[in-house]
């Protein structure tokens, strides 16, 4: 009968909204992906179908073979929820799910999630704006697709706000490279974020000038900017931080 | 004995995360501003002191006394709850009162919350990033405080990607009138969304050119780019769309 289009967050299942518990606890199925973790995918009754669609789990399934699933699992009389790790409209192909499902005249809803881009940042104690220091943050994403649209990295170094950089583990030498030509400081701090707000979380800091080879594993979430240098967490067992300086 | 950061998300109680409402529960004392509602406020029990420090409601509480605040009460034998609209770290000014805390030696922590600038654009159904159309995001605010940071709107113009512009309707005609100027053809969609997620839910569209004499009430969340001109939504009463063209 309906799609949920749910996010789950960044990885805590204690950070999924009211919304999103409720709709797992009550579904027919569920259509997951590889960024949804263990301890989220614990919290579906056992009764509930579970469908992984994982794109990093052996061969990835087409996204047009997954909008094709959604619509099918929606004409059913059945509550279907596509979980998504993040936010469903942050880099998680949402809109492209969306639309499959309204040009097949099947009903859905869109239920955020708290986004990776905001929460691993702080996570690491790191806030993507703040007062004097940063007024704006770009979210952009390092991975680099055929028909995708070109971002002017040169233009982002430009802006003076903090930069979040999903995706990007594999072409981050030439992101800094990138953003160092556009005008940034060899020297802006970096912090990146692997596994955030899970016990596997792991920061590790640098500076722009060697995040090309930093020791970061995918996939990660990177931000670059003056806010990178700051550590407001709260003193956690289990968070292992890596400085490069 | 401790404060705990924590991020109210964009309007709808729905999407609180589970650690919120958890917290908001349990919690001793709860200090909020103006911009978290009253169905997210009907969470906190009767017992549980609540303190306004809004902004906007009749003289506002200077920073530097909320921060103090926080200080004395983390210093009880108290669970604290500070809630802000939205995330702490996205121009909440999470990050000075977890400095406050932090260098006053009171534990605290920070509980992401669903970003308006996120959720807001999808409230209305827009995707502030889609495969083929936008690999980019940028919040910003449109305030301008003496001693904050400049953002280069120009710049940023150039970037490629979707611009969400939070506390932005005072100056919005300048903000379109430095977006065109930067590059951004004049007929570039805008969707601007009072109350998101709130049956209170406003979606005005419009173009850049014409977004300066929009009648678009404060606050708002901006939305300039491609996306802008999505509309993925499920059918849901209450939602008045206005549109200028």
């Amino acid at each position: 009968m309906s799609v949920a289009l749910v996010g789950a967050g960044p990885g805590d299942p204690d950070l999924l909204t009211m919304k999103a518990a409720r709709l797992l606890a009550t579904a027919d199925v569920v259509v997951h992906d590889a960024l949804v973790g263990d301890d989220v995918l614990a919290l579906i009754p056992d009764h509930v179908e579970r469908i992984d669609v994982g794109k990093r789990v052996g061969k990835p399934v087409p996204q047009e073979m997954i909008s094709t699933l959604l619509v099918e699992l929606g004409r059913r009389d059945q509550l279907v929820v596509r979980l998504k790790g993040g936010d469903p409209f942050v880099f998680g192909r949402g809109g492209e799910e969306a639309l499959a499902l309204a040009e097949a005249g099947v009903d859905f809803e869109v239920v955020p999630g708290i986004t990776s881009s905001v929460a691993a940042p702080a996570a690491a104690g790191v806030p993507v704006t703040h007062r004097g220091v940063s007024a704006a943050f770009t979210v952009v994403t390092g991975h680099r697709r055929a028909g995708e649209p070109s971002v002017d990295w040169r233009s982002l170094a430009r802006v003076g706000g903090t930069i979040v950089i999903l995706m990007g583990v594999t072409h981050r030498r030439s992101i800094a490279a990138e953003l160092i030509a556009g005008g940034l400081p060899a020297e802006t701090p970096v912090a990146a974020v692997r596994s955030a707000t899970t016990d596997d979380e792991v920061v590790v800091r640098c500076s722009l000038a060697d995040l090309g080879h930093a020791a970061i594993e995918s996939p990660a979430t990177i931000v670059v900017g003056a806010v990178a240098s700051f550590d407001l967490r709260c003193l956690r067992s289990g968070a292992a931080t890596t400085s490069l300086r």
